[in-house]
This record gives structure tokens, sequence and C-alpha cells, in this order.
């Protein structure tokens, strides 16, 4: 970017928003398509975002008595047969193996020989074979509750893909647990949720709803399935997660039994839940603006870089070993438990495109030094969560005492944004007509930012939730749970369905959806 | 084990080698074969192991730069078919993916349709598919070095499995590096084989030869593949990793070319080099012995476990609350930057059998704490590098304070332990006679531990080594690096083949092998 009054990232928010997504991606560098149809490259700075929202939840499932394990690849058929909706709902989008060799033709192609007499799925989830296998773990209560956790690669054949939104290929993990009660499972389901949400307030400055979902959005296979759903800066609504309250179902499909106290046979109660790389969809659609990525300092890959500012030749000895002086300094320093992440921009090149290259990948903390900050014993600071222009000059002694507590800031302001944004087009709808309006874009014709969270009385059926559908691309994203996360306003309350006018007992939450 | 005069795993290394092994990894629980053909599950002892082995070796790929990146599950067959040779090496053992949906049949079974224009194999290495990556983002000398790793899940249709030796699905690590040079790109093949070598000897507890392959055993399409041999307790040699010199071959098949300094383009050179949970194999096979698995303190699971003894009812809560509070303070201690990781087992059952399972399960320290140990202000220690019945009492203070000597002492054993088997077991042959006799069993009807390492001359040729493999199963595992790493002499002297009698530059290294 050159003429400081435009944006770095061309379209705006407000002018395309889905190609302001793919370019600020792209401008931050986290990932693009592979050459393999719906499959993407998770390049290293997107990556390591990842890797930071799995140690962070990796700790909490841990230190909630989960452990982690591996499981197949590969799901015969017949194990997915074995529940009749779960079947159903993942049938359609499978990838199958059917051959175990390759030979090369008489014209050089190479052709699959060896055919599997029961052809394989690539798992698009696990609840079947790791059924199988706690079928054979549990004999008795004594063996109850397992807790497991997955972190895997998942397949489901998307034809249309966006990146980290919806791809064939996506890195995930998937708990799965079996308990000796139904209470106790729906505890772990609700455990798990709240264990989500809680990550995705504090770790990725995300407020969410939790809530249930209606029957139509269920997991296929599952009694109840409970989910996070938070607002993007279009307005529109992204799942960030689900736990899944599978009640017998699986139990029963794989034969999970245990002896019980009383030396009586009964099926085991299973849950699951999970979260994708999708969240790193979500980081982006929430904190980003019209200059790139902005990143929570708690999932940053790196928390500061350091610019070295060198106009004389005859400087850069003394600037750079300065800098690096700097930057030994912060990673002596902790932040979250773990040393700063602290990176020195030495690349040639102008320095106003390397300021611009890392504005667009979001680090937190920007520190231009050149002679004069030398000479002061200071450092030129920018900071990704104010305009670029606001930068100031910061004693060195100053910035390495108080720089957790500048990033704590930048963590909490992001946050505070987000619930903004939510609380302000978040609104309670009493009509019909109210409904078809807030939901509407005034211009048809371009696309356009608009509508929001609605939270209405709902006495509807199936075929009504259809309506809406295919009238708005509206649809009921939970029956918010009745908790002090659900900030709009206690749901449980009687009142009247705008839609059929008959009593309802409590409102739900409408959106448009990714 | 209730008759302590007979071990813990029946039968013995010495009765029943391979058996052994399985019954090492089902009484640690560290995996089993699932229903998936030749697919494993890896349990969370086992679990963990790896995750450390992550730990430890993503440190040391980062602090020489690389950075973690993840690529397609899926690689088109068009890409499997560029490089000549790497397609021959791989078409016998793909994974094929050839439909995209299910439908129900008439007869209720799940057959597969959507098929898919171009088949995808599933990812059994990643060189094309990275290759094809890396061809789009080098354009000039300022691009490179590229120094990717990539942690993934690899398939190779495998007829014959072993848990952890050989699965048609295993976990692994596979870096891909692109350089300007081929000095570059050899140094880095080099480099990489060293960081293995010294991770396996001071983490595993593994010492290992570092060597070049022959032709025959060279990775397909590589032009150099290098590896690291360790002996197992059966004398046995197992491939801990490799390292391979790529050349410009998959440059020139993906197209990987830069602009040098003078404007010319040219081909990159690349690297790959990779580890897997095969590793984990290596670990059992080195160390366990007839009691079951035992851990290097650097990668257990858990480091101490606390096992308190409860004769009567009426000591429960104090012995319960000691031990929780020995416990906290060990947790407190830091072992390797990592707080110690103590188990405290509190389940029901018989002591001698809990501690059996720890036993089995190869922590390195068990505590066993009573009513006595209590008022002596003690623990009662037992270290899984010692014979079971040796053990001594321990005041607590003297605990927390030498435990991570302790442990480091018993890491040091446990390589000095493997440093002598090979030592012991590894000799210079000069004749065929000789040869032979050394790799033949005394009795060929039973299974039996014999034979070892060779150091050999060598100038024979293809068809000398097929007559060695069909003859005694021998191979030459590698020709082992002039380094210091190979403390069984100089390995660099000029001699006499004692199979052709033809002058040999060196001698190389034979062994049976995994």
């Amino acid at each position: 970017m050159d003429a400081k009054t435009t944006t770095a990232i061309v379209p705006t928010r407000a002018e395309d928003y889905p190609e302001w997504y793919q370019q600020v991606i792209r401008a931050a560098d986290l990932a693009e398509l592979s050459p393999v149809r719906g499959c993407m490259v998770i390049k290293p700075w997107g990556y390591s975002i990842w890797e930071n929202i799995q140690r962070e939840l990796d700790q909490r499932f841990r230190s909630t008595g989960h452990r982690n394990a591996y499981f197949p690849l590969f799901i015969p058929l017949s194990f997915l047969e074995k529940e009749a909706r779960h079947v159903e709902g993942f049938a359609k989008e499978c990838a199958v193996v059917t051959h175990h060799r390759l030979e090369l033709s008489p014209e050089g192609k190479l052709v699959p020989v060896g055919k599997l007499d029961e052809p394989l799925v690539v798992r698009p989830t696990s609840e079947t074979i790791i059924g199988a296998m706690f079928a054979k773990w549990v004999q008795s209560y004594r063996d109850l509750p397992i807790l497991i956790n997955q972190w895997a690669n998942i397949v489901r054949w998307e034809m249309r893909t966006r990146l980290f939104l919806r791809t064939t290929e996506f890195l995930w993990q998937e708990g799965h647990t079996a308990h000796a009660s139904e209470t106790e499972a729906r505890a772990e389901t609700a455990a798990m949720l709240k264990l989500y949400a809680d990550f995705a307030e504090h770790t990725m400055a995300i407020p969410a709803v939790m809530g249930e979902k209606t029957e139509s959005e269920r997991f296929p296979g599952a009694v109840a399935t409970y989910c996070l759903e938070a607002m993007m800066q279009d307005r529109k609504a992204l799942q960030l997660g689900t736990s899944h309250f599978l009640g017998q179902n699986f139990a029963r499909a794989c034969g999970i039994k245990f002896l019980d106290m009383n030396g009586r046979e009964n099926l085991a109660w299973t849950t699951s839940w999970g979260v994708s790389t999708r969240l790193i969809g979500a980081l982006i659609m929430t904190h980003s603006d019209d200059d790139g990525l902005i990143l929570p300092p708690r999932l940053a890959p790196a928390h500061v870089v350091i610019l070295p500012v060198i106009h004389k030749e005859a400087d850069r000895g003394a600037v750079l070993t300065y800098c690096q002086r700097v930057a030994a300094e912060l990673r002596a320093v902790h932040y979250c438990q773990r040393p700063l992440l602290v990176e020195v921009d030495e690349r040639e090149g102008r320095g106003g495109d390397k300021v611009w290259s890392w504005i667009k990948k979001g680090i937190p903390l920007r520190l231009e030094i050149g002679p004069r900050d030398m000479t002061a014993d200071a450092v030129f600071m920018g900071r990704r969560d104010k305009p670029h222009k606001e930068r100031r000059s910061l004693p060195r002694a100053e910035l390495v005492a108080t720089i957790g507590a500048l990033l704590d800031e930048i963590q909490d302001t992001l946050l505070a944004r987000a619930r903004s944004l939510s609380a302000a087009h978040t609104r309670r709808v009493e009509s019909r007509q109210e409904f078809y309006e807030f939901f509407t874009p005034r211009n048809a014709a371009k696309p356009e930012i608009h509508g929001g969270f609605v939270m209405a009385h709902w006495a509807g059926d199936a075929a009504q939730e259809e309506t809406l559908k295919n009238d708005l691309s509206v649809t009921i994203r939970c029956i918010p749970l009745d908790t002090p996360c659900v900030a709009r306003g206690k749901p449980a309350e009687p009142g009247k369905c705008p839609f059929t006018g008959r009593e309802s007992p409590r409102r739900v939450l409408f959106a448009k959806a990714y």
C-alpha cells in the first residue's frame, strides 16, 4: 500500500465482504487452495495459529481428565451403516477407497487395481470406529467413564469450498466419551460446550451464544446437539463448535455394553464434541479490518516484530545490535506462561512495505527502531488494534516492563469490540414483517452487509423453517441456553410466535449463517 | 504376576522375541490392532509417547529454522506419475480413492457412486504435492531456501502388519526443503540426519549408526538416501529415520525453478527427511525387559507413580493426603524444562497388582507410601532400570531435591546399556564363512536371538546383495559415515571383499533388519 488514504486490503469489507475475506487470507499468507480439488494448503503463519489453538484446547481437555489417542483414518462401509441416521447424514459426502494398488497401463497411465472386498470410507467423523473400540474396552462399570480426544484430519466431499470455512479436507479435534449414566453423559456434553465457550471468549476473544440445535440441524445420530454461534462482521452467524449428547444410539449400534454394580448388563451413554480449523475462519472474520488480519495476542504466532530503521549504511551494525538486544530482552519475558515470540525483520526492502506486511499479518505490536530511538533508548511502537498512524515512542525499559499488560489490553479491546458488534446487531423481533425487513438487503443487486441476530419467539415446524430458509436464507441457529452467556436478555420467556401466532415457550436465535 | 520367580511378560525375549514384543505392547496398553485391516489404534499411554517425541523434535526443527505447514491428504494420480522411479516405488502400496459419494442399494447396502475423473491416492509420502506448491512459491533466489515440516498421517498398503513397525496407516513427520545450490541442499540432508541421531541418542537413549543406503535401498527418486540404524535386543537392525538428498529430480518433475542473482533460470535442489511412529517400536525393543516396557525419562508420559499402601481403612485419609502432598511437591519440580508428571494410583485392588501394572507400563520411578513411611517422612522407591525387588527408603526431602538427578541417572543407564549391547554384538568379519556362521542360528527349528551387526568389506553388486538376502535374510543396512558416531572403529579403510575377493575402499554395515 502506498497512498495511505486507501486501505491495505482491496476490496474493503463494505465493498465486497466475501472477496475481502479471501484477500485478508492471501495478504497474511495464511493458506491457499491446492491443486487437489477442495483441499487447502495451510501455510506456516496460518498453521501456527492452529497449533496455538491446539495447545490451548489440549491443556483444557487434559485438565478435565481427557486423554489423547489415535484411531484409523479409514472406516469400513459396514461400520458406517450401523446407525441409520448417521449413514444417511454422511453418505453423500464421503471419499471412498476402493483399490489398494496401481499398475501402469500399456498407454503408460496409472490405473487402480487390487479391488477391496469392502470399500473403506475416509473418516468424515469417527463415532462408529471409536465406538467399535469402546465396545472392546468396556466390560464393567469400572471401565467407565472413557474420556478420549483425537486430533485428526477429516474428509467431507464439498462441492463449493472456501478456505478454512468449508474444504474437503480439514483438521479438527473430536472428543468421544462413554459413561455409565445418562446424567453423567449429559453433564459431559454441557461441560464441553462450556469449555469451548470459555476458550472462544478468553483465548480467541470471540463472544458466542451457547444453545441447542433444532432437529433439522442436529448431528446425524445424536439425541441432542449443542452449539456455539458467533456473529461475524458481516453479521452472519458462524458455528464455532458442537457438543453432542448421543444417548444410547451409538452404544446400541456399536455394542458398547457394561455390567453395572448389580451385575446387570446396560448400554453405555456416549457423547462427542469437536472444533476444527474453521475456528481460524471465525478468527479472521471477527477481528480483521480493511488493513488485514488482526490477531488476539493469546493466539498470535508472534507477539512483536522489531523493524530496524536504517537510513545510512554506517548505522546498520549498531541499529541491528540494539534491535537484537531488545529482542533478547523481550524473549526473556513470559506471556501466558510462555516466552514472548519476537520477530526481527532484517529483510532488505522499503521500510514502509515491511511495516505494512506485518500489519497485514496481524501481529499485535510493531516496534520501529532507528538511530534516534537508540540514542533515546526507546522504541517507536504501533499497536494493531489502533489506527496504523497512531504510534508513540516508549522508553525501552518501560516497554519490557509493561508488554504483558499491553498485550492483555489488546486482547481485551478485541473482545470488547466483538461484543459490541454482536450487541449492536442483535435484536428482539415480534412481527413477521419486522423479521423480513431486518433480513432483506436494501440493494438486492449488490452484496451488502445487513441483518444480524434475531431473538424471536418460535412455535413453527420444519416446513416453516424451510420457508424462512428459502425466502431469506435465514435459519434457526439455536435455542439459546438460559445461561449468563446469553447476554441479550433471558430467552426463556413465554410469548407469541410471529409466524404462526401460536404460544411459544421461549425465544430462539435466527440468523443467516456460514 | 504372582509368583515372583517368573516374569511379568510371557514369553520372555529368549523364548520368543516377536511374541514378547506384542505382549509388552499389550501389557503397557500402548496400542492394538483395529478392525480396519492393517490399521492400529494408538492408546493414550502410547500416544503420549508420540506426543513427547513430537514436542522434542519440533523444538529442534524450529530452532534450525524450519516451519510447520499442512498439505493435502490426497495426491492426484498424475502428480505421482511425474517422477518415474518415485511412481514405481510407491504404486504397489497405495490406497486409491475412486468415488466421492455413497448410495443405498435396493438391497439396503451402501455402494460407492460419483466416480472421480482422476483417482486420488492417499499420500504415501508428499514430495510431489509439496513440490507442486514449492513450484508456485519459488520465483527468485530470494524465495530460497524454503524449510518446511509437516506432521501427518501416511498410508502404505501393507500385507503383513506389526504394531508400530509396519502398519497400513502410520503417523510421521516429513521435512521438505528447497535450496538454491547443491552444496546447501547436501548440507541440509546431513544436518537433519545429525539432528535425528542426536535426538535418538540424547532423548530416546538409542545409539545409532549414521550411514548412506546402497542403491537397492534408496528412496524412490532420491540421489542419495542417508539413514540411522539401531540394534534392537534381538540384534536385528531397525531404521530409525531417513534423510534424502533429492538432487534436482523432484524440482525437474514439479517445476521448481528460480532466477538466480544473475537473472538466469535454475532448477532448485530439494531434500526430504522423516521419522515415524516406528520410533515407538524402536523404543520398546531397545529398552524393555522380561517384565515389560522401560521408558527413558525424557519421553515418559509420566515420570513417577505414587502408590498409597493402605492396610487399615482408618489410615486411608491420612495416607492419601500425604501422597497428594508429595505429588504436589514433585509437580512443582521441573525436569527438562517441564513440570514433572506424577500419577497417584488411588484405584482399588491389590497393591502387588497395582505395582506390577506400573512396572509393565515402564514408568521410571515408583513410590510406595504407607503409614510407616509417612511417620518417617520418607518414601519407598523402586526404579524401573533396577530389579523390581531392589527398592529403598528415601527421605521425602531428599527425593524432591534429587529427583532430577535420579531421572538423569536412569536415562544415562538406559543409553549405556543399549550402547554396550550394540558394541557386544557388532563385529568385524573378514571371511565369507565367518559371515555365514555369524548369521546362522544354531537351532533352525526354533526362533533364536543370534547374529548382530557386521562391519565387512564390500565390493559386490546388486546380484550379490540379493544372494545374501536369500541365503541369510541379511542386507547392507548402510555405508557408515566416517564420523565420531560410528563408535566401532573408522570404517573408511581399504581392504578385501570377503564375497568377491575384490578390493574394497571401506567396510559397510550388514544385519538382518526390520
